[in-house]
C-alpha cells in the first residue's frame, strides 16, 4: 500500500464544485453542456482563496446528468488546472461496480488525487453489498484514496456504525462526506476510528467539533463556490480553539441556510438538490454554475426563491469576512 | 405520429427476460459477462411458447449493471433473434435524459419495437420532472412506443393518478409495468384512460380483471422464463371469462410466489431483486440466467433459499400446465 | 361457549353512530356533553331504515374524548333504545386491558350484543401483545362477541395475516372492522377463515366481493348516519349478484367520498378523523352530530370544507336512492 | 400568575420513578396492583440520594395501565412521602383534555408541585391541537407548573420548533422531557427560549451542554432508580465545567445503555418501553419495580436480556461512583 493521500491528510475545507453549464444545457439535445472556461476559473478561484481540497461530481456536481464525454473532459479540466496545487477528488459514481472502476481508473491515470464515490442506487444495497462494492474498487485500484459519499437520500440508506467499522478496514477509504450531526454521529466516528475522517457539513462542523474535537478535522462544503472567506474564518476559529467566534460564524451560516431546506426537510431538499444548489451558487454571484441539466431541470418557483435567498445571505457573509 | 405499436396492441403476456451471464460475471474484472447464445435461445424459447412481447433490461434484467457495450450487444442479439416475430421493448433507463435518449435511439435504429423506460433515480423526481423527462424522450423519438416502468422502490416513488393523467397525454406511452393492485389501482386506471394500458403482475392479473375487466388486457411477468404454460392457461381463462379456472391458476401462482418476497415485503424484495429473480429462474431450470453482476452479486443465503423454492414450485406448475 | 352472535350472523350493514354533542361540548369545562335525545333518535332512525347492526365509540364515535360517565349513559341510551331490535356493539377501548374488561363487563350487563374493541395505543403492541390482550378479554368475558377494530393509524399498526390467524382461534372474535382492500386483504381473509368476518368499508365492499364473494358478507360504514338508502341499494345489489348496479353505486359512493381523505391520504384523514366525520354527518343533514370534544376540536378550514362537500354529495345520493 | 415552580427552578436531575407492582400485577383480574410500601421506599431513597425532582406516570411509570384508583392512591403515596422535600410532578396523561384536567386538578389539590403531561394519542394531533390542548389545561389550572412530555413514539409525532415557540407562551409550561439531541435540538432550544427548559436524557446531557451550555441545566432520567451516584457525579462535573469527567461518565452511561435499545432503534424500544425499563430497574437491584401490567406484560426474551444487561452494567457504575 502506498496511498499518497491518507486519513491524516484530511484537514480543513473540502469544497465540492459545480459543473458549470452552458446556456442550452437544460435541453435534451444539448451535446456538450459544460462551460470549461468557467470550470477552470472556479478551480483557480478556490485555490487562490485557500481551499484545502476540491471534489467533483457528487449530486449537485451533476454526476448523474453529464454524458460520459462531458464528465471526462470536465474532470480533465479540473485536474489540469489544479495541477497538483490542491488535492482533487473526482466523482465517479455510476450505476454499477465495473463502470465506476473503469471511470475511476481513468481519473487516477489523469492525475486525480483520489476518488469521491457514492454507490449504485437502482437497488438499495445492504451492508454486505456496500462493503463488497468498495472492496472491489479498492482491489481494482489499490493506490486510489477514496472519499465515501454518505447520502441517505441519494443512495437509499445511511451508512451504519457497523458498516463504517467494516469500511475502515479498507485502506483506500480515507474520509466520508457526512450528513447531519446527530445521535448516530458519535457511533459512526467511533466505528470509523482513525482510518476514516468523517467530514460534517460546514454548518455542522462546530457542533461536531464540540462533541469530538479530535475527530472533526475537516468539513465538506459547497459554499466555497459562494465565497471562501466565512469558511476560512470558521476553520481558523476551530483550529485555534476560539469557541465564541466559531459559534458565531456557525450561527451566521445557519441563518443563511435557513431557506435552503424546504420546510426544514432534507428529504424535500433532496428532490431538488441540483436545482437548489445551482440556484444559490448563481445568486451568490461568484461563479456561473449555469442552468441544470435534464432530468433535474424543473423546479417549483418557491424552491428556487429559497435557494436564491440563501445565496444572497451567504454573499453578505462573504463580504463581511473577506473584508476582515 | 405514426406509432406502429399502440395501446390497443397491448394484449396478453409481456415477459421480461434476464440477461444471461457467464460464469465469471460476478467479478469486477469481467469484461464481457453476457452469454449471448443463451440469450438467443431464451428469445426463441419464449416465442415458441407464445409469449406476446419481450422486454429487456428492467431491474432483474440488470440494466444497471451491464456495461454499455454489453447492453448494446445483448439487445442486438434479442432484436435480431426475435426478428419481428414478437414485439421487443428494450430497456434503456440511465441516470439522465440525454443518455436515455441516445440509447433509445440506438435501440429503435436497431429494430426494437419500442422502449421500456424507468426514470433516473439519483434524485427523487417530482411530478413535473417525471412528465418532463418522458416528454423530452417523446419529443426526441416521436415514433418510439414506450412502456413506462412504474416501480416505487427502484425509482423512489409510485406514479400518482395525476401523473398517469399527464403521461396519458404523451402519445408515445402505451403501457405501464405496474406494481401491486390495491386501493390506488382504480384511480390510476381511470387517469390512464384508453391511452395507457396498466399491466399488473401475473399473480395480480385476475384480481385486476375482476375490478376492471375492460382495462386488464395484459400482464407483465418474469415467470415466462420459468415456463409459459401456466401463464398461457391463465391468459386463456381470463380471455374466455373462465372465472374459476383463472382464480385457481392465480392462487397456484400466489402459492408458488409465497417465498419470493422476504417477510412478505416488497421493500425487502427490492434490496435483492436481481439476486432473487435470477436465483428462481435458475432453479426453475428452463433458462441459464447465470450469476449476478456486481454490485448486486451478494445475497444472504436464506433469501436465495426462498427464491429457489419459488422457482421449484413454479416448475411444478409448468409441468402441470404443459401437459394439459 | 354460548355466543349469541356468531361470525355467521355478521351480514349486511354495520353502521357506527356518532356520539351527538351539545353546543358547548367543545369546551374543556363542559360536564355532560352528550345529546341523549338525539342519540336515541339516531338509533331509531337507523333501525327504521333497516340497519343490520349498530356500533358505538370507535374513533369518530369519540371513544377517546368522552368522560366515563358520559360514555356509560350514552351506551345505556343506545342499548335501551335499540331494545334488541338490532344487535348493538359497544365500543370500550381504553388505555389498558383491565379498564377495557371492566367497561366491557358493564356493557354486556347492560344488554349490549357485543363489543367493538380496538387496542391500547400508548405503546405500539407486537403480535403477542395483541393476541394476549384479546385473549385476556375473552377469558374475562367468555360470552361476549367481539368485533376487532383494525385501524393502523389509531392503533399503531395493521393486523397481519399471522395475527388474524391467531385471533381466529379466540372464539369470541366474530368480525373485524377493516381498512382498505388491497394486496393484504386476501391473505387476511384466508387467515381469518370462517371464524372472523372481515368487514370492508362501504365503498370497498363491492371490490372485496369481487375478490372474495364468499367472504364479503358485511360492510362497516358511518354513512348510515347520512342516509341508509344508498347502502341498502348496494347491499341488495351485492346479495342478488347485480354486478352492474353494485359497481355503479360503489362508484357514486367513491365520487362522494373524493374530498373525505385530504390529499387522498388516510394518514392525513386520521389526524382529523373525528372532525371530518362529524362535519360530514352534520352537512348531510339527517343527524345532529354536533361539535367535537376536546382535544379533537380544532381543524383547518379546508379540511372541514372537504368533509362538508362529501356530506352534501352523499345527501344527493340518499335522495336519489330513497325515492327509488 | 403565581407559579411556585418556574423554568428557572428546573435544575439538576429529574428522575421518573416506576409504579412498583405486586406479584399478580400481570393478571387481568388483579384489582390493586400497586406495591405502595415499595413506592414510598423509592421516594425516600431518591430523596436521600439527592434527586432534584420526582416525576410519576410517564410511559414506564405505567400511566396507561393503572386503573384510576391505583393511579390516585399511588400518587397520594408519592406526594405524601415526599412531603415537600423535593418537587413532585404527577403524570396525568389520559385520552382526552377533560379527563386530564380533572386528574390534574386532583393532583394539585393533593399537593403535587406540578404536572407531567403527554398528550392524547388516539388521534395524532396537529400543531393547533397540541397548543390548544395545553392551553385548555393552563386555563383550567392557572397555578399548575407543567412539564411537557415530548415522546414522538408515544404521542405520534415530535414537537416542532414552531410548536415549542407557541408552547413557550403558555406560562405554565416550564420544561420538556426531551428525546435524543440531534439536528433539531438547537432549533427547539432557540424556540423554547428562557420559558421552557428542554431536558435531555442523562446520557445526552453532556452533549446538549456542549452545544447549549446556558440551556442544558437539567436532565431527565429513569436511572436514578438504579442508583443516583453516577448521575450526581455527572451533574457535579457539568456544573463545575469538568469536561473530561463529564465526558467519561457519559461514555460509561452510554456503554451501559448499549443493550437498552433493541438494534439501536428507539422505535423498537418503544414497543417494549415499559417491559424494558422495569426489567432493568429490577436487574439493577435497588428497587422492586415488579412485573408489568397488561397489556404491556408480554415481551420477547432477548429484549428482556438486553434490559437486564443494562441494569447490571449500570449497577457496576453505581458501585463505582457511590464509593468515590
Amino acid at each position: 500500500m502506498s496511498l499518497k493521500f491518507k486519513a491524516k491528510d484530511v484537514r480543513g475545507i473540502f469544497n465540492i464544485m459545480p459543473t458549470p453549464a452552458t446556456a442550452d444545457a437544460t435541453r435534451w439535445d444539448c451535446v456538450d453542456s459544460v462551460d470549461y472556461e468557467e470550470s477552470a476559473r472556479i478551480v483557480n478561484m478556490l485555490i487562490d482563496n485557500h481551499v484545502d481540497a476540491i471534489l467533483t461530481n457528487g449530486t449537485f456536481g451533476e454526476c448523474a446528468s453529464l454524458t460520459e464525454s462531458e464528465w471526462r473532459k470536465f474532470n480533465q479540466t479540473v485536474i489540469t488546472t489544479a495541477n497538483g496545487r490542491v488535492p482533487v477528488f473526482s466523482g465517479a459514481t455510476t450505476l454499477n461496480t465495473r463502470d465506476t472502476i473503469s471511470r475511476s481508473r481513468e481519473m487516477m491515470d489523469m492525475g486525480a488525487t483520489g476518488l469521491f464515490l457514492g454507490r449504485p442506487m437502482w437497488q438499495e444495497m445492504d451492508e454486505d453489498a456496500i462493503v463488497g462494492y468498495y472492496s472491489d474498487i479498492a482491489e481494482a485500484l489499490p493506490d486510489a484514496p477514496i472519499i465515501v459519499y454518505d447520502n441517505p437520500e441519494a443512495f437509499k440508506g445511511k451508512l451504519t456504525p457497523k458498516t463504517y467499522g467494516r469500511l475502515a478496514k479498507i485502506p483506500n477509504i480515507v474520509a466520508s462526506k457526512y450528513i447531519s450531526v446527530g445521535p448516530q454521529y458519535l457511533a459512526d466516528v467511533a466505528a470509523a476510528g482513525d482510518n476514516i475522517v468523517i467530514m460534517p457539513l460546514d454548518s455542522d462542523w462546530y457542533f461536531a467539533w464540540k462533541w469530538a474535537p479530535e475527530k472533526a478535522k475537516a468539513t465538506w462544503t459547497g459554499s466555497g463556490n459562494c465565497g471562501m472567506a466565512p469558511l476560512l474564518a470558521l476553520k481558523h476559529a476551530i483550529e485555534t480553539g476560539d469557541d465564541t467566534l466559531a459559534r458565531t460564524i456557525t450561527l451566521e451560516l445557519r441563518d443563511a441556510y435557513k431557506t435552503l431546506f424546504p420546510r426544514g426537510s432534507f428529504h424535500e431538499f433532496s428532490i431538488y438538490n441540483v436545482q437548489i444548489e445551482k440556484a444559490r451558487f448563481n445568486a451568490a454571484g461568484l461563479v456561473k454554475a449555469g442552468p441544470c441539466r435534464p432530468p433535474y431541470n424543473r423546479v417549483p418557483e418557491e424552491i428556487t426563491k429559497g435557494a436564491v435567498t440563501t445565496g444572497q445571505k451567504y454573499a453578505a457573509l462573504q463580504e463581511k469576512y473577506a473584508s476582515n
